[in-house]
């Protein structure tokens, strides 16, 4: 059986909606990180990274948000989570998901980990104060010009959409008015009431 | 004929590599940085995100480093430039690219470009300062786990082999001392005596 490993408030959950939208039979290891429990040995022997996600196949692990969606998209085709076959919009899927990854994320990550890129405290709390910037203005670009609705690839539901809606939620979080994103909020709330949403939520919350 | 946007020092020189194994017939535009062409209304018309590379395609433009070699060895199947058919071993390729495109290259992008994420000249010192130690820790990890030899993947080149190629050049160049990387080094040593990367540089240095 397939098993994510997840953390609370992690991308991990994008693929967690992917694995319930492609209705695969998945276990979830949810990280106890206020026990640091990803820089321990049983869980570096899994990512070296100490990261999450990581989905653990039956041919090994696989990391990094992009890869664990690609992969459920192949491994089940029936649910058509990816354009393939049609190799230009395979590309445009790629993009958003690896735009999302390079860019999005870490202008986000900015605000509560900074201690990644600096060690002065003044340094951290310089980004800690610009990242909501950053990450808004990345959050615009998508909702006014990289987005196809009705979702984030046009008509076809994809990865990208529970990719797309986990970022759309760090919006509040950090300060930003969601409805100054009005094509991304409508997806975010399209996205709510999916029942794979519904259900996974649930389950995160049970813990 | 496809177009690709590339500049001097960019990752956009992996996507062109690329292009040069895969026997593409394609045109170069190097952007002229020290004029800020990727900030011109004509730049921003191709790609709203004002970087390079970008794919000009006879359907649209292609951004995003993974996304657009993703789309090179999909349309030049010929090459075998990507694992498909193997879900798996296409996962190991999109997880390598994912973690060069979400933190290796930015991990070294705080040396040079550390006003993307703060304002303050004292943070963007600490950055500057510290991002060799991250950019090489994060090469470490490649070189002793990652990487699976003789080319990352193992046994078959791929789109990644001049992604990882472009990003090893860089340590040098971030007073990083290549024979540290050792399995890295080999990599890029092979890496500069193939026909495709000889015929690049010749074009990149003649501008």
């Amino acid at each position: 059986m397939l098993r994510l490993h997840t953390g609370r408030g992690t991308i991990g959950l994008a693929c967690e909606l992917a694995l319930a939208e492609a209705g695969a039979d998945y276990e979830a290891h949810r990280l106890n990180f206020a026990e640091n429990e990803q820089r321990g040995a049983a869980y570096l022997a899994v990512n070296p990274k100490s990261r999450v996600p990581a989905l653990e196949t039956e041919r090994g692990v696989i990391t990094e948000a992009p890869a664990i969606l690609g992969y459920i998209a192949r491994t089940f085709p029936q649910a058509r989570l990816m354009p393939e076959g049609d190799a230009f919009a395979m590309a445009q899927a790629e993009s958003l998901m690896s735009y999302l990854c390079s860019w999005v994320h870490p202008a986000a990550a900015h605000r509560y980990r900074g201690y990644r890129w600096a060690d002065d405290p003044a340094a951290i709390a310089d980004m800690r104060r610009k990242a909501p910037e950053v990450f808004g203005e990345a959050m615009r670009l998508i909702d006014e010009r990289l987005f196809a609705a009705p979702w984030a690839l046009g008509e076809a539901f994809s990865v990208c959409d529970p990719y797309l809606y986990v970022i759309t939620s760090w919006l509040p979080r950090d300060g930003l008015d969601m409805a100054a994103f009005p094509r991304l909020a409508d997806h975010f709330a399209r996205m709510g009431e999916r029942p794979a949403t519904r259900a996974v939520l649930v389950a995160v919350e049970a813990g």
